[in-house]
């Protein structure tokens, strides 16, 4: 579960309700822990989470802007034990953010933003910007993103390979730059497809379920969305 | 959808709930439009239903005990415009039930309740008290209570060929007596499995949800209950 999901809600609604979903797996947005929190207090809070049953695994979407943010927010995931930041570094940084991946053995999953965003719109433009860096650099494929690059994700997901550290899944209405998420299964994405793909690559890290309709009621949609991946894993099972 | 899942909810709640689900077909259990209300009544209720858009395709489950409760039965589905009653008749009163039938082109689709129910625990046992009556009375499969009496509900869809003329899907905690409803694709039942049946038999009339969960606050359940069955059949096609 992306935490970004619940942005309107507390961190307590956030983990009640991904519980309900019946994940365990959260990745979270600052809105639910604050990239300035003191360490102590980053700790304290992810040593209560993870008490609660679930795996803190990353956090994100988190931007980088300049060198004290990298810092930042290596210090945040290292004293929070995630293993991947889902970030936007500028380009410029991708030295710096190697040397931390390096140093902390903490991934650095670059998430793509669709076509208005001029840094990284697709997993494609991603990947041609981090080649030869260190493999702990990869990305965190937007599933509805890549669609409103009018990609379909699963060609993404296998130019990632074994660069694909993280996954945001959701579906859009259109596959161009005025799609929306909807409930997974009501737009143009090809889920199961998606979802085959990711098995036929090999792909052993999270798909996180990012749903940004709703924000103020989110609980339905996403459940709905969470419910249709279940099914076509289902599915697709059924007939193997 | 079957409105039993927002019993404790209006009309009103139910409906735009059904909206928010994507569905658009109802079969409205008496909590949202009683049996004994004035024909002129039911026919305006249906209309102003049908009016937003919905199919109002059936009523129930309607409990028959008595000639006079079948005759109701019968006049409220003619006057709601409904093409299937799912109903529990007395066994003693399928003949005045296969006249109503005849007479009205209404379809009566008997509702299996599990191991504790009498009459019809399991869709095997009402096709043996229907054999050689005429084809518009038939089953509506509860997939839950079907499980709960062991049985894999994809066997009693086949069993039932063209006798099925409704279906609860559902799913349930355990294949007997304890079994109680939980979110489609958390529980024991092959819903793949049994969705690639109803396809397979050539299955042609409503799958409708039945959300026993949560009744104080249905709709998330539903909700990753409806994306499973979506998901399954997206998943089931993709490998067609």
């Amino acid at each position: 579960m992306a935490s970004y999901t619940f942005r309107e809600f507390s961190l307590e609604v956030a983990l009640a309700n991904t519980r309900r979903l019946g994940l365990s797996r959260i990745a979270l947005k600052s809105f639910h822990l604050p990239l300035n929190t003191p360490v102590e207090d980053i700790r304290d809070a992810a040593a209560r989470i993870r008490g609660e049953g679930f795996d803190l695994y990353g956090g994100g979407v988190i931007y980088m802007k300049n060198r004290d943010e990298v810092e930042r927010a290596f210090a945040y995931a290292e004293a929070a034990g995630m293993s991947v930041i889902i970030g936007v570094p500028d380009e410029s940084l991708l030295p710096l953010v190697e040397e931390k991946v390096t140093a902390t053995g903490i991934r650095l999953a670059i998430h793509n933003h669709g076509p208005t965003d001029e840094a990284y719109p697709s997993p494609e433009s991603a990947l041609r910007k981090i080649r030869g860096r260190d493999p702990g650099i990869g990305i965190c494929l937007d599933a509805g993103h890549t669609m409103r690059c009018g990609i379909d994700p699963s060609d993404s997901a296998r130019a990632c390979g074994g660069r694909l550290l993280d996954v945001h899944i959701k579906d859009v209405t259109s596959p161009d730059e005025s799609g929306t998420t909807v409930e997974i299964g009501r737009g143009v994405i090809d889920v199961p497809r998606f979802l085959r793909t990711l098995m036929e690559i090999g792909y052993r890290h999270t798909v996180s379920l990012e749903f940004e309709k709703d924000g103020s009621d989110p609980l339905p949609g996403a459940a709905e969305s969470m419910g249709y991946v279940r099914g076509a894993l289902g599915g697709l099972r059924a007939l193997r």
